[in-house]
């Protein structure tokens, strides 16, 4: 059994919550956090606390704030025995003050309300101590069958990746959906095709995977497409995308 | 019954024969291509030439070939009875020189080899002749329940917002498997990430979906970020990509 405490009741701290709830061996003995409101919402499951001076004793502390708020919130587990872990893609293992720290950082996006299935998401564990590294990987294999010990370095760069994969690419759709409007159509005309290239990198490079304009130096279409652009911003980013796409085809070659 | 010619023999006309050999109503007359190898697949199965002066009659002719090539492949249709149309997203609908002309544009990316189901995937249809329109609509139903009628200028709006949504995004998906590679980490972890934010977008608006550095202005992660990468084409993106997530939410506000 692996006892452990939640400090955060947001969007993640809820996630958590939730899919530890349903493992075998993993006991939440409470949470704790500031928002009297959201903390309200546990309290008929799990022991909470909005008193960080009154934390209860577990083997994983888990920090689920925002990234600046870490370190602060790590104080008060100065004294505990357990492993203090944050939960944070971007923050340094040693953001965490008690010498027996780690990260949990599970690497996907998770949205308010819409239940995730946590087994097939990667959840990236790295540890100060040894045996805190065994107790962080029964933690996250209570949940996911896909965790890995990762640095602090190669973090920061899945983290840096997920922005391209994710922040970057709904950008994009966002263009899409706008070019839609634009003409007076749905942009549920853009999901089928949104899904199968998300699908067709399941199973092919992006670079074998790579299709369009750019990839075959199709100067033509390339500006039709720019005439067809009134907004200075997205002409600027199909240049670029464009010239990034012919140059690492051209690579190939 | 809709008896239908196919006149080219690359990715697109073979994932449409094969849809359109399963369907009802529909009968695959001829298939015919200059590129003998290639007609030499479909031979066991359908009426092949590569005599574009022996086409058979039919009620649709599908020009299935490069943008480039449509206009010369339907000049041998001119004297024909049936509709003649192209598949190409950004060519106007009168690069086909016979006047019973049409458009017949399925939304998808295809790879070669990989089965696709045709039912979700919206088509684009368009015709200079209304009762061609009708037979395109049933062309077109006959493989998939998401059949549109649109015209040139949004069809080219539409291949324009497919780029963004596609061959784009998948760009951005290079560059986070490269990130990965650099860590020697595998591309496998960003996947579950990647096919989630595909997800979200159903039944979220993209604009809704945003998340991320740039979204929240987070000045401090996005110069850590911007240290990580040494490819100056990555760093402009970066700062493209996050300025002008920032300025869309920022508009919002």
């Amino acid at each position: 059994m692996v006892n452990i405490v939640i400090l955060g009741t947001g969007n993640l701290a809820k996630h958590l919550y939730s899919a530890f709830s349903k493992a075998d061996n993993v006991d939440v003995v409470q949470i704790v956090g500031r928002n009297r409101e959201e903390l309200q919402q546990f309290s008929e499951k799990v022991h909470t606390s909005n008193d960080f001076n009154a934390i209860l004793d577990a083997d994983v502390y888990l920090i689920v704030v925002k990234d600046d708020a870490i370190a602060e919130v790590s104080n008060y587990l100065a004294n505990k025995k357990g492993v203090v872990v944050h939960t944070s893609g971007a923050t340094d293992l040693n953001a965490i003050k008690p010498e027996n720290s780690g990260v949990f950082y599970p690497l996907q996006t998770f949205t308010k309300g819409k239940t995730v299935d946590f087994s097939s998401i990667p959840i990236c564990i790295e540890a100060e101590e040894k045996e805190s590294l065994e107790t962080l990987r029964k933690l996250a294999g209570s949940i996911s069958q896909n965790v890995h010990h990762i640095d602090s370095e190669q973090r920061k760069k899945l983290h840096l990746a997920a922005v391209f994969v994710n922040n970057f690419t709904n950008y994009l759709y966002g263009v899409g959906e706008e070019l839609c409007l634009e003409e007076g159509l749905s942009f549920d005309l853009l999901k089928p095709l949104i899904l199968e290239t998300a699908e067709k990198v399941r199973t092919m490079s992006p670079k074998e995977a790579q299709t369009g304009p750019a990839c075959r130096n199709d100067i033509k279409s390339m500006e039709s497409h720019q005439e067809l652009l009134n907004n200075e911003e997205h002409i600027t980013l199909y240049k670029l995308l464009s010239q990034a796409i012919k140059q690492a085809h051209e690579e190939e070659l």
